[in-house]
């Protein structure tokens, strides 16, 4: 009989979270029904939205519920199959959660998609060619639509969305300015990703030093920005955007821990007229095709460059998600299941 | 020899302005040259956008210069023209700013516009048929884009341009709900210009009760806010806002006086996936024609209704631009010349 590990949400977080929210517990893998699939998880992802599911409170999403296993992307590979699509050996990715084993309705739509692993790693399904990839994809070319010349603005530049920002702005002739926390990611974000400008916002701790980096990174003000993070860099990003200039609202880490953080000048949207627009990947699905074209090509061609930071063990998923939330994790945070 | 009394900008306001801002100057009216044309002005328009003018620091128009004439929207009668296109009786707008009469070059693009004043007064050339009108039409039409059936909030709703936001609302379909200072404004704009409610601020200082009242108001939430004010109105509009909601940003008087006025909670655009853009009319110039010619046949035919405030002589016009500041006017605020 297979044990399968879970994590479950044991309480929410009253501000930050800590590794008491969640609960480690095990069980037998149920046997197949008719149309369920069984899948080993080779990796999971961790993404900043959870983060949100964790709260109780008025989001886009339902909350995640309390002792059901953590909401979560996953690539693994097909053990048993009892449906018709899918057979055992296919490397599928899904929402399988924070647990080893996933037993899923194989006809459900949108559940499981099987995933071509020969010229694309299998954890890049979970980044550069999934849902943080298809992210940094629309809100650059639906919400932020920049034109060749224009400068593009992304904060958490050397993250899994953030990274991809920046090359498909590049790829699209644009001044791309990545914004991260210390030297080392500044430095992967211009010599690796091939940003043009990167600032570093820890050298960077009062507004008037934050303004003037950004003033010399962007010499030209700023046509797009690509928010992921809120408060304080949102503030100086905006003082900076050109007339006419779009900023697509993609995540604010800042704020997840309970006390709004306001926005200091909004008059800017009217002086500068503005659009500022937030979105949900997931309400966008109609792009995914399209999208998973270009950043599954750009991965396969080695264009579109990445990193991960790979925890290791299911029982690693707490510490490894609170440290992404902090800013430790270098690029895509996965946990290798296997 | 015909003299001229003009209001020219003596100096720029720290804080509120006040009277002493303004300097009133007297001079002959110069002979026309070649091409010119002559207008007695009878009607001049106040209008918030004015209050930005008179700062020096960034916004999306020059400053106004220091001992010029004040800029302004006015409509009134040709007295003499010595261009072809204009002849003496003429009904004309332009922006001949604060004085009794004006000198225009007749062959200027857009200075000078003939109007018809048989089924339309002179005066709402300045209003609902002029540019507080087609900066409503352009907020709700292009950016709030209101389907039939949603809910459209607007603040300053007894104004120039929120009365005209409402009921252009009402004739798509719209539930429209006003907010306004004081009670007599919102019975003006619920039993005269048809919104189904509207929502007295000043009968809400705090956040929870007018939180309660937009409820009270909205209850289906809300899917388009015309934004004229900024601050804890802004605030208070966001928390109703339904997924998808879009926030025209024409004016934020709250924060003309120096001080930026916040925004309380940014994250709701991520969680409401809101788009709010600001913008100014005089950059949509190909959509006047057609909204003013929605906007003249609603006037001509009575069925868009609107007031005016009107101050008597060009000595009033401070006096009445700082009551206008202030909400003290009703309606479109201008001032009569002749």
């Amino acid at each position: 009989m297979t044990m399968n590990k879970q994590w479950v949400l044991a309480s929410r977080p009253t501000g930050e979270p800590t590794p008491e929210n969640w609960r480690l517990v095990e069980s037998p893998v149920p046997p197949l029904a008719d149309g369920q699939v069984l899948v080993r998880h080779h990796f999971l992802s961790l993404d900043p939205y959870m983060r949100g599911r964790m709260n109780e409170g008025r989001s886009y999403a339902q909350p995640q519920p309390l002792d059901a296993v953590m909401i979560g992307g996953t690539v693994g590979e097909v053990i048993e199959s009892r449906h018709e699509k899918f057979a055992a050996g296919d490397h599928v990715v899904g929402m399988g959660g924070w647990q080893q084993y996933a037993v899923v309705d194989g006809g459900a739509a949108g559940m499981l998609r099987k995933v071509d692993t020969t010229r694309v790693p299998m954890s890049a399904y979970l980044g550069t060619v999934g849902m943080p990839g298809v992210t940094a994809w629309v809100g650059l070319t639906e919400i932020i639509a920049p034109k060749a010349g224009e400068t593009v603005v992304v904060s958490a530049a050397s993250g899994a969305v953030g990274g991809v920002v920046g090359q498909l702005a590049k790829a699209r002739g644009c001044r791309a300015v990545g914004i991260a926390g210390g030297r080392d990611k500044c430095t992967y974000v211009v010599d690796e990703l091939g940003f043009d400008a990167c600032i570093d916002y820890k050298a960077h701790p009062d507004a008037k030093s934050l303004n003037a980096a950004l003033k010399a990174a962007a010499p030209q003000g700023i046509d797009g920005y690509f928010e992921n993070v809120g408060g304080r860099i949102l503030d100086a990003v905006m003082l900076r955007m050109n007339a006419f200039g779009r900023i697509a609202f993609c995540g604010m880490i800042a704020g997840y821990n309970g006390e709004p953080i306001p926005m200091a000048n909004p008059s800017l949207i009217l002086v500068s007229r503005l659009k500022l627009q937030g979105f949900i990947v997931s309400e966008h699905m109609p792009l995914w095709p399209k999208a998973l074209d270009e950043l599954g090509a750009g991965v396969a061609t080695r264009r579109l460059k990445y990193r991960e930071t790979v925890a290791a063990g299911i029982e690693s998923a707490p510490e490894a998600f609170l440290g992404l939330l902090k800013g430790r994790n270098f690029g895509k945070q996965l946990v290798k299941l296997t």
